[in-house]
């Protein structure tokens, strides 16, 4: 991705808002570039009529590109663009696909990003934790619990960042320290929304990633609420709602992970709780009832999948190993130790898989535990 | 049923454990009079052969049925025995669909009944609420907010008499004083098994029913526990399992409805609660999940089933009226006003459909209230 394209995005994410169906129609057959000239010129493109553009004028006035891209550095945020090798699986999907009750549901056109992983490889293995604000002390503990368990097995906690359910799924994952946890916001990385959560979210911005689609300096609205949902849903292999009353937002999340053919998953309380109707109708609607992370895992990866299968024979170890073994083993370094994460990066596998194929290369002899990370035997770089 | 097969029936109940395959099959084709005469002179017959009946030499040396038909009036109880009025439905299955884990899954061969209502009446519109003896006070409250719902609506609350969610369900049925409520015993009906229960299970006799097939002087098993529950299975459309630790005895109610092609519920719980890993590992296998006595009746029975139709055109009321509707209306005293339960004994339909159509009879003029009774109108008799 050139700058010229980058600068085009966030000018693109600056002026319309996320999920804006014309914008993305556009991008699939012209560059951002020519998309953006067009924009600011004021001249129609495909779904982008003159009305559309009409309204975004008041906002171009003010835009700055450059400006925003240089906010991003300094907030220690990245830009990352389809194509780039660090955007996310599974953020792409035909226009009318989602069912969701606002206009507005394309993929993202640009994703801001800050945090020590690579967001791709992050969301490999991973599951959204969502529910009420509003979260009983019942539903905070299992919220809890349960994300800081996923983190143990190296799944990674994506939620939204909000207070309730999405907090404390955040800070299971984040006092697991086992798999980064990703709050994807629906506001600028800058804005800390809400307020009351400013220093989980800058935790999570040191130890795992804050997401978002719009630049610095944008505030949150309802409907950019329902929108984000959509990121959170797409990235993540299955979404469990812990808690959620009858219309709870964490409902529009399990519906979009519905439309994209994800995972949903709900967790039982108590039926005279009041935030427990919402996940007691997604269960009489046919979704698996969870009660702990295993049944979670078991969801996500049907029993066995990520099982290695026994050493047999007496051939050399390596030989032995299942091809996806062999290309995590392909994919450790020589002297410097990284890892699980850095290890599933490179491999370009789940980093639960890793954490699965480990024991077994550790057992061969082909790999050692050094400084808290991971590298080759002499054995396993012969 | 004649007196002599009474007794021998009584004499067999005394003598034989309730479930008793041999005993059963040997009832299929012959009169109880012929098999209790083989088994007082020694004498094997089909399946009961020579081994089962040395092992009943100790009881047969005790046992008067003459005196315990005398006890049973003594508690003011009466003997009910297939083909009977008031034998319930259900009680007749093939050996072998039940897959208990005892020896013994025949259907009785005869019952002792107390209390003042027609007992297949009872059972054509009722459901089991069962659960664990430890429930805890969420899973009592909702046992007995569900039951007393339940027999809002005309539905039999039958359970087993126990500690815990069992009496918290006939109270709560109790409570509602709409329809009766069934307490399936393990031991004969003077026993007032748990004794802590007997305050309850002395007020059910007098305003429910108290069901067992062991005769006076009985008491309970553990074995007696587990043949007991395929009674509160079969009487009933349906199970609800309130609340069940991963191996409880409720859990074996929901395994001989399961076996009988009745509906089996469970009420979810919270997660952290090891009174409902059983509940959760029932909708986890595919049952489904209830919250509230309406959620049970859908199940029971599916919408509209029991909806009587908008009255349309301008022709007599009577003719108006659904065959069922009608069957209720035929059924109603020109006089002496009777209750619902009476009323649905009468026509033979569920008390649930009785209350249903009720309504529409009072708005057609056909039917009155009086003395806490209903009886026809001039209109209703023409």
């Amino acid at each position: 991705m050139t700058d010229e394209e980058v600068l085009a995005r966030i000018g693109l994410a600056r002026v319309t808002e996320p999920g804006s169906l014309d914008v993305w129609a556009a991008l699939q057959s012209a560059s951002a570039v020519d998309v953006w000239a067009a924009v600011r010129a004021g001249a129609p493109w495909g779904q982008l009529g003159q009305r559309a553009l009409d309204g975004l004028a008041a906002r171009l006035e003010v835009c700055d590109p450059q400006q925003d891209l240089e906010r991003l550095h300094g907030l220690g945020a990245r830009v990352v663009c389809p194509g780039d090798e660090e955007w996310p699986d599974g953020l792409d999907w035909p226009p009318g696909v989602m069912s969701g009750d606002v206009k507005g549901m394309a993929p993202p056109i640009v994703l801001f990003v800050k945090g020590p992983h690579p967001l791709r490889a992050a969301a490999l293995s991973s599951a959204a934790v969502v529910g009420a604000r509003a979260g009983t002390p019942y539903g905070l503990e299992v919220a809890k619990e349960l994300s800081f368990a996923l983190a143990e097995a190296g799944v990674t906690v994506v939620s939204g960042g909000a207070y309730g359910i999405d907090a404390a799924a955040h800070r299971g994952a984040l006092a697991a320290a086992a798999a980064p946890t990703v709050a994807v916001l629906a506001c600028g990385l800058d804005q800390a929304y809400p307020r009351g959560n400013d220093r989980l979210l800058d935790q999570i911005g040191r130890e795992g990633l804050l997401v978002s689609e719009l630049p610095p300096g944008c505030g949150v609205t309802r409907m950019r609420f329902l929108v984000r949902n959509r990121v959170v849903a797409a990235v993540t292999q299955g979404t469990v709602v812990v808690e959620a009353a009858a219309r709870s937002g964490s409902l529009s999340t399990a519906g979009r992970a519905d439309d994209l053919g994800r995972h949903v998953m709900a967790v039982p309380g108590p039926v005279t709780s009041r935030q427990s109707i919402g996940t007691h109708a997604l269960i009489r609607a046919g979704r698996p009832l969870v009660t702990n992370a295993a049944e979670v895992l078991e969801v996500l990866h049907p029993m066995g999948t990520y099982l290695a299968p026994a050493p047999r024979g007496t051939v050399h170890p390596r030989d032995r190993l299942e091809e996806q073994t062999r290309r995590i083993l392909d994919a450790m370094p020589v002297r410097r130790p990284i890892g699980v994460a850095r290890i599933a990066a490179a491999a370009g596998v789940p980093a639960l898989l890793v954490q699965v194929a480990l024991p077994e290369l550790l057992g061969a002899g082909l790999v050692e535990q050094r400084d808290g990370g991971w590298r080759l035997t002499t054995l396993g770089a012969a």
